[in-house]
């Protein structure tokens, strides 16, 4: 993943646009984050995928002329449709967003993914609701979820949660790896999009394997992030650290060892 | 207080959201972060609290849509009044906030507070001027200060500084706890706001005792965590990272055991 | 540099914000971002240097009005060219803002130095091209870009690279310190940007003298914090708390000790 070192745009939220930058640096990635609309597609001209996150929604129009603008050079775009259901203009955004531009990928909490797919349920906040939350029992309904949406928008969904989940039209995967304490602190979900934009950057023609692979890599480095920490005996920001600092350190080798991953055709 | 989570509605300045979120999350909340006037009002009537910080001053539209409709709904509002007085822009900023929404705490340091409860004092950058730090001398006409703006507007008033104090029209608490260093990183303060903001979030019928235990909560973490800087020969950073890190490790028995709360009647 | 503690003004990008107001802190200055255009005039006259910062660019109008106003008032300005050559956007402000305001340091990489002291150079993102990097062999050529700017402009020119060079029309200095992981951090060039502001701010009268210092300070404090971080097998992450902290903890005595300064004439 990092022979190459793909220039990234973001447009994305105040809130966590330092840990993403950070982490697409640790991933072998060089970010840009410009969203002023007078340069948006210029700047996604000059570099290699389109970060949308609508976490602090404001940019929409530079959203729309980069992610545009992305299509048409055959750039990867990933949308990480954060609180979609948690406002009418999140999701007039998203209805406009998804009118206008094609999406690689898609990655949402179970709630993000669920209002995507079923324009059904609404969210309080940026987190899934307690009742979406994936456990061994409700995590077919959604895969099948994800894969709906994949298909509907033919791109790939990835839906973040105790078990992570990466689908296409026809098939799903899902990883087995993180730890609880990444919702403790803010920005793992969109520093997962993020990373997925810095793979699909490396890997343009390979969407579902650089989303699994980004996705992997964030549980995997969650992991042993939790287990500095806790040596430590560390708190949310002491593994805020470790995670990004896992990230850069992460070895091919290490991932392969580490990585839970199971393959599934779509219903199988 | 961590029995509950609340969503916690932050309409705050681009260079300390990213530790008042994971400040929110060390305490318990959920923090949400949403600036935009197409969507404030309906983010915080999905949250339980509000946060109004003027940091860097830019969505005064959103907070008064977002403060309004708090109010409307019975939930707690929390100003920073960052900068009061260092520009014409923060003083109408605060007196159309004033005018339009009741605010359940303020907290600032004391030439913020100084400002708003007097009119006077101009204040260069965003610290408390020099000749305002709180000393065990002029301590006494600080809580005064903070006991007459609370009962002008009705709220609580919290002044942070070496001695932090939280008053309303008829009490005043001392707080000493913290530790010198809190002043060399950004966002003490403002984090302060935030936690006071999860705080009133779960206990919303009591605002007093939750601005003061968010207070408390504060200052025994910043004095853990500078302990542990200090075996570590760490610096700034190092104390930042350990700050929210003892937030999110904070027990009710470590706070009980460390805090040190003085009670007062007003002018006793 | 620490017996003063100016008061910065910084209308700067919101990637590296929370880095550059902690510098500031750490370096001995007292951070102040506001970009509002109603006050940042009033904000810059409050202070004792701006900072302008090209990042995220959007508040064009607010820095031409603080950059005028701190040209009126004789206070230093900085300015960080982000990205400079990567959209047309970015020309057009740099232009409005060299034909409005007199800098008293500019501070970029190598490709953006290059594009503003020729005209030539596209740049990719914001890092410096490839092509561009300095090494011994074309540090001559890259020094001589840096007092042909300054000349141009009147003003220190400062070059960040794996090689430092702080220039104005007669004269160049080479710094050599610093590590290759500083690339692998958002906000190495901010922070640098910053913390010129910091000690120009505490010196006025020297901006040669106080912009050398602070990239040598950024130097020696990358080198220290990357031993701290190999010793604990740390990453990207643990570096940049690191970077900080050891500006906060750093003496006179360690960086005469660790500076490598080479003094030249120009064309020496």
């Amino acid at each position: 993943m990092e022979r190459v070192s793909p220039v990234v745009h973001c447009i994305t939220n105040y809130v966590t646009v330092n840990d993403c930058a950070n982490i697409i640096l640790a991933g072998g990635g060089r970010p840009v984050m410009a969203h002023h609309p007078g340069e948006a597609a210029q700047i996604t001209a000059g570099s290699r995928a389109l970060v949308l996150n609508m976490g602090t929604l404001h940019d929409t129009d530079s959203m729309l002329l980069a992610g545009k603008k992305s299509n048409e050079l055959g750039h990867p775009v990933v949308l990480d449709p954060v609180g979609v259901g948690g406002s009418d203009l999140r999701q007039q955004t998203f209805r406009s967003l998804a009118q206008a531009v094609r999406f690689t990928v898609i990655r949402g909490n179970v709630s993000e993914i669920k209002y995507l797919a079923t324009g059904a349920g609404g969210i309080s906040g940026v987190d899934a609701a307690d009742a979406d939350r994936i456990t061994g029992e409700n995590v077919s309904s959604a895969a099948e979820l994800a894969c709906s949406l994949a298909e509907r928008l033919g791109c790939v969904a990835v839906i973040s949660g105790s078990i992570d989940i990466v689908a296409d039209a026809r098939r799903v995967c899902f990883v087995q790896n993180g730890h609880p304490i990444m919702a403790k602190i803010t920005g793992s979900g969109c520093m997962s999009t993020a990373l997925i934009g810095a793979f699909l950057g490396a890997c343009p023609e390979e969407p579902f394997e650089a989303a699994l692979a980004a996705v992997a890599v964030m549980g995997v480095c969650g992991e042993l992030a939790f287990a500095k920490t806790e040596a430590q005996q560390g708190g949310t920001m002491t593994f805020r650290t470790h995670l990004i600092d896992q990230v850069s350190l992460l070895t091919a080798d290490k991932l392969t060892r580490l990585a839970r991953i199971t393959r599934r055709k779509r219903n199988e």
